[in-house]
């Protein structure tokens, strides 16, 4: 069957969507919504099909009840692992992997809500978002160390100098403590603080979803995309795809409504 | 005809050269300096002719009336490239991009000088300069999404996350927002803010054309050629670059000055 | 003979080993602590026989006397380069290279603890290490240029943008001036300014040598490796190591000692 926003039901998370924009509640309070094999696979999912649907421009990602996500579940997740072996292991953490390929694939800007715990998994899929909004007393913890593991997980040793620079990335991986709310913006991490953490949010989404959709994936792609390539691939790259957006019809209306003095009205076409 | 430093007098903007440094002077204060087909194509010209001319050591870049730059003109750059075909969009966004190898690719150090405005492309030569100075009143703005286009353009989803981090990139890019004064220094965008501007750009380019600029275009060159490089190859690179510097009559006079407790001349040899 | 941490006694520092901590004091308080082609050369081997020895679980890098290192000895060092033909000086700039290969190649977390004058291949001694401390009295300089050769010495094109920021980076390397250490501390140079400065950085040692020194390892080759990883490459590589990791023992037992409500215990096996 094939994926609609309008009627997706979820076993494992919230799901809600309006005036394009969906918002991703991980939904088990009483455990501050940590992640297991099922929501882990259904998120990877969820977020390939985003690939193929454009009427959902923007999503929010965000956990319930005060806390976003405690990361994998000790019970669930970190026991059975310890019972594995290679070839099971490697299978999870190449899903794990995957569920941030997915989240960087689907061409909708992802905007984290991060409020209290914010830990393991949940730190990477705050990282892996593209705009990251937090409540002052949000905790992010790479805490990977702390149950014997490397900060190598699910793109962290990539991501994480990325933003907010080499030498503090390589603190929080290697002692995995808390990053409090001021110091991840102080660092670059957080793009905002609010104490109006979910309106922020879906505004910042709306706003987002109001603007021009074709460009606004072509930006997330290149962002990673240029991590490796040099100055002049940089160049010809950029050059390529700037001159498709000059063919969308969003950037004719741009100029002109700029050239009526009105506000443009972005399609998305 | 030779490019002459002394005696140049480009159609598209001012230039001035003393004492090693060139100035270059975007000049339609009454638009705050936007671009035209015709300026681009100068200055990258300028840039690229900078590459034989080892009389000017340094270059300061800044605009004229209290503004930088505001970017591609909407009536003679943005109207046009509505009514352009894929091939004519490609000639343009590729010699935009060439505009930002010609500044990287010339062996001076070029010191942006930003006061008011800085918008768009003019966001962009900001960005691809080596060192960058503003005025308390400087807003910065990648405003590309604004008017329809991705973030990727003139390289800057590789040059910004490298600047400022991914993150904050993400959000200049994604929203086309203003970077205050304020935050591009604290983003390490700006190196400094001034209240003298052009004084002090002056000053920081007369200090640096007082250096050894043979080391000082090595320094240029591998801060971008090594984005791309494993250890290895940085390491071996920089053996390699460094062994040609340790050759220069600057390097023997600097360790003759010292020795006798003098203060070093460079003269570029 | 075979490198052996508790009788080890070099020549050109001091070497101190103690509870998995080795600390390495670089000692010639009364010229700051400069380098020479010895000690250069007694470095750069300690490093790689760290190697092969798993009973070091961290190291401490530090200067005596008030001031870490101010780099190559000018009369012992800089004197003999300028008398030095090509294949000598590519022989010398390769050595101090492959110092920083050598910091990067052990398998412990070095951290740096800095204090005074931290000057030339001091600086890059910092920057390459992992972790950085410093006293408020700390004052970083990249001074190449002011002997006249240019930044890309021993890495430091490459290190200093991933760590402070592009901008920045070229700023230190261009002008060669000093980085204080609130600079350094708001530009992410520094993890954390100390006034218990030894003390502070051996306790972080004594952590991290309490902790999974197998996923330390990863977690430090990771950060580096990843530089130039495609994020395909990167998902991979990090689903591949961290897998790895999964079947260690510190992990089963991360994972007992939790489902007990004990404090786990790192053995590195």
């Amino acid at each position: 069957m094939r994926f609609d926003p309008t009627s997706f039901q979820p076993a494992h998370f919230l799901w809600d969507f309006e005036n394009g924009v969906a918002t991703i509640t991980l939904n088990r309070p009483e455990r501050k919504n940590p992640l297991t094999f099922e929501s882990y696979d259904e998120l990877r999912a969820t977020f390939y099909n985003l690939d193929h649907d454009y009427s959902v421009k923007a999503v929010v990602l965000r956990g319930a009840g005060g806390n976003f996500c405690s990361g994998g579940d000790v019970h669930e997740i970190i026991g059975p692992l310890t019972r594995m072996d290679h070839n099971g292991l490697l299978r999870f953490t190449r899903m794990t992997g995957d569920l941030v390929r997915a989240m960087r694939a689907c061409p909708q800007p992802i905007i984290a809500a991060v409020d209290g715990v914010c830990a393991g998994a949940g730190a990477i899929m705050a990282m892996a978002s593209d705009l990251r909004l937090a409540a002052p007393n949000a905790k992010t913890a790479f805490l990977f160390t702390r149950v014997g593991l490397s900060g190598a997980d699910m793109g962290a040793c990539a991501f994480l100098p990325r933003i907010i620079g080499h030498g503090r990335a390589a603190e929080l991986l290697f002692t995995g403590r808390n990053m409090s709310a001021e110091e991840g913006l102080a660092w670059g991490f957080w793009n905002r603080l609010s104490d109006n953490l979910f309106a922020d949010a879906r505004a910042l989404a709306g706003d987002i979803a109001a603007g021009p959709s074709i460009a606004h994936a072509i930006t997330k792609t290149q962002l990673h995309a240029e991590w490796t390539m040099t100055l002049d691939q940089v160049l010809e790259a950029e050059a390529q795809v700037q001159a498709g957006c000059m063919q969308t019809n969003d950037f004719r209306r741009a100029y002109e409504a700029f050239a009526a003095k009105q506000r443009p009205e972005f399609k998305g076409d």
